[in-house]
């Protein structure tokens, strides 16, 4: 009985060559000739496969997350949203987005080639297959997190719209910016790479940017019908399903680890110490966010501590291969406690109305962590004697973000509001989306109450 | 202070005598003797493991899925068929089902050696256990595709045989025509092998033929009290728990990435290709079902829209590693119009009640991607000038796997009923399995509407 | 257009040397000197860091089943205690725990270096941190069996204090006994290691200890209220979700493919068996648990299998690398059987209120298979030749890690009721812990029946 071996790949002739050599050499090395090694670039290609698909679950986690934390009666919309995110992100991103934020860069500001990976030498495509597998996911990220901030009232037809825009134009533009040369190195270079900008992951460049879409798409849609008093006063519009939202954010929590150490997209020896980091400041986040709940509200809040979670882990995602372990707990301790006052800020003071805080978890603390890489990396940061070179470039690097997040979104969303409308009737919205815009359910069987 | 390094593997001794002969010719090699490689067999152990959990956690979301989308009263015996189907399935694919499938061919129609994993040397039990872990679990998925079509009336205690006899026969003997030679090479090839049948990681393997068990499960049982109106209407019997099934798609597209990638079962740099065929395919299956529901009702529909995911899914399974992205985003949209088409057609025109879409979901989908192959392939496919060769070798397939899996699945369920009875009383079906079959209710403490 | 290279890790420099080398002996090898070869120490690092991303998911798993099986009036409490368990788990296992479970060893008894991972050489980090990161999901798991015990009416506030020891002292001590020499090798060994104690994964390092300071704080809190009539006899309290339930107990199956494989901290050639035996003897459990109450109570019950599964994967933790794939089933049976007993005896005769039976299924099966690898193993189990002395080894672990788990446990929880109360008010409970404790419900919109 004949075990057939499992495939070797191309590069072991390589290897076998080499092997054969090193034999003909030493006659001594007896069994040496059946020894195939793994090559580093397959290495980094199942590394960086691994960390994509644990990405692409975070979907799942959006989903959870969103649907918990909105009312039942729109909870399948929520779902059918985040599908079409990733849905049209996929192949927006593959004919479009990823040649302009990975393409041959032009004046720094758009990258030109790369269209359904076009070009590509047959040497290069195993490789760029899996880098654009590992970026669509995150281009899908930034998407679905403006379906949070826009929930339970936006048009499903004007929000295809609005997803396509972002992941063909918006989100790859400013990419181009901060990460153009990723995949062709310095032809490929924008502007910000340019200053030294520090983001290993997307605090700004995925998270930040998604949470000032949405902040601009719940300002331009209005609050919820209810939402507000009319002398203004913030009625609270419970969620749901608690445990859905808080396996949503485990899951999330668990994407993250393919987030954050897959950034190498190399299986190198420093992921070890991403991956501390990002547990550690999600630790910092849930303590940051329940004590500060705990002390405001008198207990400890349960929404507001998962949202703690996000928060850490948004906060560490630029710094995540730059700070010390110490660093990323106290880096998630202040992302925890700022997502709380950002939350109460923006639906009390603000008055806008952004139903799971995705503006708050994802712009504010994207925008701060950020920042902290010109406080805590352990090479250039303020604390730790690299004055303040660092930090500026940071400055600029949340400034920019916002400008273009917020601005591009603003515009988009009028435009979109102009020629479609972005809002559904008062009668489908309190009626809830999934009957008016999808003709069903979410919870058939079950008496619930009305809601209006 | 010594840190203890982390343990080496065996095969690390020709490493480290390698790197010796090396250092003896070559002085100035200052660190070398200090650096082992890994080598490219445990790199495919680890790779075909981590894809092989992958699959694993696809139970839970087979079990979301169907659970989801079936009625509260029955969804713990819902979720206790797919705990049952992996137990049961695990264990007598180990005695039985794997010697079948992959053991020395008989004539090119069954495995007959290797029950539990006996008669392996030592050398190759290493890569046997991995590879064995991998098949189970793909095992088992086929089974639990059966329990979808079946759901909400079958008898607890027959189902255990059904899924006793998928996992140990029906399941094995045509994986064995086609995977045949997977384990043991040439010794155990299978006669549709020979024909140059291609199914990459199971569009027919796995999904055809348990779509095509679970329509004859489901045409045998008949259809659930109240699914038809006396002049034969079909009435839409909806879902309980939408975002649960959203969540239960999610998982299983996740695993879906260790299905489809992992069955190269080697780290090598193909595996990029296939993960992004596997994704543009999803977003096409998304988009398919979701702008042909939209036009056929008004209005995008939600279980459609999920549904259309695992279409695409199931439909790049086979040509995953030989069609390009733009095939696999054709392959995908072709899917999604299909699976609600296919679902309406067996809901109203056969009058086949199939309560998750099974049959069409896995069934004519994976028929679909088994085709699709013939026209896609880059090498080979009718699109791509490669004439009709390949694809009439995939039209057989597809006859053989609808022939084989009805059949033996038609005569399965005729003989369990004849012998024990497949179906629940009118009394107990009414009241919900859950109660009826296991004595305890999934929701306590929720108000449902008692559902007649 | 020139593809940037994945960036190569440090010891790469290294490997270009060596290849340099055998191409200037052997001219005609052509590309030799673009080929780089992972390393096993970066494959390690791949591995762990892998692993410990599916066990820090296990924490989903066990908010899920723990929410799932109890009532829905405090399932957003269970959920925070999850987080919490979590994020203190990690802080208090970076400063304290960590040091006293792998640090220098003082007598057998305490570790003593590496607070917050100070002292660690510059080469070292890179695995200490992947080390840290793994270790401390263990921790965490640990912890949070806890909680399930003591559900439904533990003060928040006092449950901070007791996550907070276990992660600091009780856990990391008695694990410096069994496992201290993970980190250092002989310089951090424990004294239960002297005696080849043989606890793989963790059945009793992990398991046992966390169900039995579960059942001493279920003792110390006494039963729910309505939980056993004025007479005595046990009332049964049904979960409010068993779908969600059973999506935990997949989601706490698929981290255990990072639990037991990955407890090598080495890509070798073992975690196919490890992983195989992790399966079988999960299905083992769900088929012993089925059947035994089946058998006892006339239906196959639903909590009682969906337990089986933990069962099953609690008892092969400890043998997992050094039985065989039938020895696991055998294990995994036994498991199933014994939980079913187990939860009977602790609820009825016991008359101790465990919600979730995290007591059986930690506890018991921990211990359980802790003697499995005395019988078991294939190098020294009785089963196999072995005679008693493994057997008795494990009887001594057995029995310490019960007066340790369980001792330590009911001081703790004695010493927190004394000084600042361990259990919220008769009111309190009544509402349910997710008003009364965090001031917000867990299911808004659905109609609940009062359950007092």
């Amino acid at each position: 009985m004949f075990l057939r071996k499992s495939p070797t790949p191309t590069f072991s002739k390589a290897v076998v060559a080499m092997a054969a050599i090193v034999v003909a050499l030493a006659p001594t090395l007896a069994h040496a000739e059946e020894v195939e090694y793994l090559t580093q670039s397959n290495g980094n290609i199942l590394w960086t496969l691994v960390a994509a698909i644990l990405v692409m679950f975070m979907q799942a986690g959006f989903g959870c997350v969103e649907a918990g934390f909105t009312r039942a009666k729109s909870a399948g919309n929520i779902m059918m949203k985040n599908f079409l995110d990733f849905a049209v992100g996929s192949v927006v991103f593959f004919l479009f987005g990823f040649a302009v934020m990975f393409g041959l860069d032009a004046g720094g500001f758009i990258g030109t080639s790369g269209y359904a990976l076009s070009g590509v030498s047959a040497a290069d495509l195993p490789w760029s297959y899996t880098f654009w597998f590992f970026q669509s996911v995150f281009a899908a990220t930034a998407a679905t997190i403006v379906s949070g901030g826009m929930a339970e009232r936006t048009k499903f037809s004007s929000y295809i719209l609005v997803s396509i825009v972002i992941t063909a134009i918006i989100y790859p533009m400013s990419g181009h910016w901060a990460w153009g040369s990723l995949w062709l190195g310095d032809d490929g270079a924008g502007w910000l790479e340019g200053l030294g900008f520090c983001d290993f992951a997307g605090s700004s460049v995925v998270h930040s940017l998604g949470g000032w879409i949405a902040l601009a798409g719940a300002l331009v849609l209005g609050p919820r019908i209810g939402k507000y008093t009319e002398d203004g006063k913030a009625n609270a519009i419970p969620g749901h399903n608690i445990p859905l939202a808080g396996l949503g954010v485990f899951i999330l929590w668990f994407g993250w680890f393919g987030f954050n150490p897959g950034s190498t997209t190399t299986a190198d020896d420093t992921i070890g110490l991403i991956a501390m980091n990002t547990s550690l400041a999600a630790a910092g986040g849930v303590l940051g966010a329940m004590f500060i709940s705990w002390f405001r509200y008198g207990k400890p809040d349960i929404s507001m501590t998962m949202n703690g979670a996000l928060a850490g882990l948004v906060g560490i995602t630029a710094g995540c291969a730059t700070v010390s372990p110490s660093g990323a707990i106290a880096i998630g301790l202040v992302a925890g406690c700022l997502v709380v006052l950002s939350i109460e800020f923006i639906d009390k003071v603000l008055k806008i109305d952004d139903p799971v805080g995705a503006s708050s978890v994802h712009g504010v603390c994207g925008a701060w962590g950020t920042l902290a890489c010109g406080l805590f990396n352990l090479d250039g940061g303020l604390f730790y004697g690299g004055g303040f070179a660092q930090l500026g470039v940071q400055l600029i690097g949340v400034g920019v973000f916002f400008v273009w997040g917020f601005g591009t979104g603003y515009i988009l969303m009028s435009v979109v509001k102009g020629l479609f409308g972005l809002r559904v009737t008062k009668e489908e919205e309190l009626k809830g989306l999934d009957i008016a815009e999808h003709g069903s359910e979410s919870y058939n069987g079950f008496q619930l109450f009305s809601n209006e």
